[in-house]
C-alpha cells in the first residue's frame, strides 16, 4: 500500500537530560515512528532545526518495505549528538511515502510521563 | 451521519510488557479507538507492521452502525497475539467511513501515563 | 476570523470513574475545548456514541462570538448525564467554524496522567 | 524549505497554577513550538482568547530563518501576562508559512503529565 506523505514536520523536540528507571525502556527518550507501508525501501533524511544555531543534519534512516522503524532521537550521532535539554524541531524526507508519529518519554521524575501526536503532513 | 475515512495508519505502536494496578483497567495497553457514525456496519480489517518480520493480519473487527469499538490491541489474537515490548505499526481499512483514534495507557511504573492522537487519515 | 469547521469528531471517550487529588481541577475529567474565533455565536450540539446503545444527545452548547468554552463531559446532563467508565465516542456539529480539540485528565493514581489531540476536523 | 501554514489554532489552553519539581524545566507550563523552516524571518501574532472577556494580543514573536522557537505562554507578557488556572485559547499568525505543535507540562502533583498535539492548520 502507497500510505502518506513524503515531506513531514515535527515542531516540538526535546530530550530530557535525566531518567528514572530501568534501561533501556525507561530512559528519557523522543521517538519518530516510520511507519512504510509500501513495497519499496525508504530513504529517510531528517534534519534538525535548533533556536539558536544552524540546522545539523542530514541524518540518514533506512526503513525497509513493510516495516516501521521507531528511530530514537536518543541514538542519532551522525554527523553528531543531539544535545540534551535543548528545544528542536525537525524535518523528515523519505522519497517514498510513510507516516510518522513523534513520542516523547519522559522519566525525570519519578514516574514516567508520555505524550504523541501524528506529525505534521507536509506534501 | 457519514463521517471519517476508510484507510487509517498509526506509526507508533507499543504494548507496554508489565503493569501496575487494578486489572482490566489499569494494565498496560493500547487502543485503537473506532467510530462508525454511518447507518451501515463497518467491517474492519488491521494490519500490523513490524520492524524486522512481515505484517501480521489482516485482523476482524467488526463495528455496528452509530456504534464505537475501543479495540485494545492487547485483546487481538487471530491470527496471532501481538508481542509485548515490541516496536509495531498499523493499517486499519474499514468499507464504510470510520474515526480512528490510537491511545495508550502505561503503567509500568506506579502511576500511570497516557498518550493519544487521531490517526492518520489516508484517504 | 472565520476560522475552523463545522463537524468535527472525537473516537476516544472515557470518563475513568474515579479519582485522586483536590476538586475540582484533580476530578479525572474529559473536556472538549471549543474555539470561536469567528464575530458570530455558535450554536453547538454534541451527539454521543456508545458501543453497546443507541446515541445520546444532542447535548446543546453556546460558545460566544471571540470566545472559547472547555467544555467538561463529566458536567452534561441534558438529556442525561454521561456514564462513567465507559467507552463512548462523539460527533460536534456547529452552526459556524469552530476549533475542536480533546483533553482527558486521569487522576485515578495518586499522580494524574493527561492526554491530548485536536479532533478530527469533518467538513 | 517552505514548510507548512500562515494561520494555526490551538482550542486547548491552560496554565496550571503551580508546580513541583526544579525551575525551570519542571514549572508547569505550556508552550507554542513553531518551526520556520524557511529563508525568511517569521514575524508571528498570537491573539488569546477567554471564555468570559475580549481576546488579549497580539503578543508578537520573531521566529528566524532556519530556526525553531518554542514559546511558553507563561513568558508572555506584553501587553499584558496570561492568567493561570484560566481556560483560554489561541490564534497563531505568521507572515511565512511555519509549523505549530502544542504542549503542556503539568506538575501540580509530585510527578508531570505531559500532553501534545499538533495545532490545527487553518490555511
Amino acid at each position: 500500500m502507497k500510505i502518506g506523505h513524503k515531506v513531514w514536520a515535527i515542531a516540538e523536540g526535546y530530550i530530557p537530560g535525566y531518567s528514572n528507571g530501568p534501561e533501556p525502556e525507561m530512559v528519557s527518550h523522543e521517538t519518530a515512528c516510520i511507519l512504510n507501508a509500501g513495497d519499496k525501501e525508504a530513504d529517510v533524511k531528517i534534519t534538525i532545526f535548533f533556536s539558536d544555531k544552524d540546522p545539523a543534519g542530514p541524518y540518514r534512516i533506512t526503513v525497509p518495505a513493510m516495516r516501521t522503524k521507531h528511530v530514537r532521537f536518543n541514538d542519532l550521532t551522525d554527523p553528531q549528538s543531539i544535545p540534551r535539554d535543548t528545544d528542536y524541531a525537525c524535518v523528515i524526507e523519505s522519497d517514498v511515502p510513510v507516516v510518522v508519529q513523534h513520542t516523547r518519554l519522559d522519566s525525570r521524575q519519578a514516574e514516567n510521563a508520555l505524550l504523541s501526536t501524528m506529525a505534521f503532513a507536509v506534501h
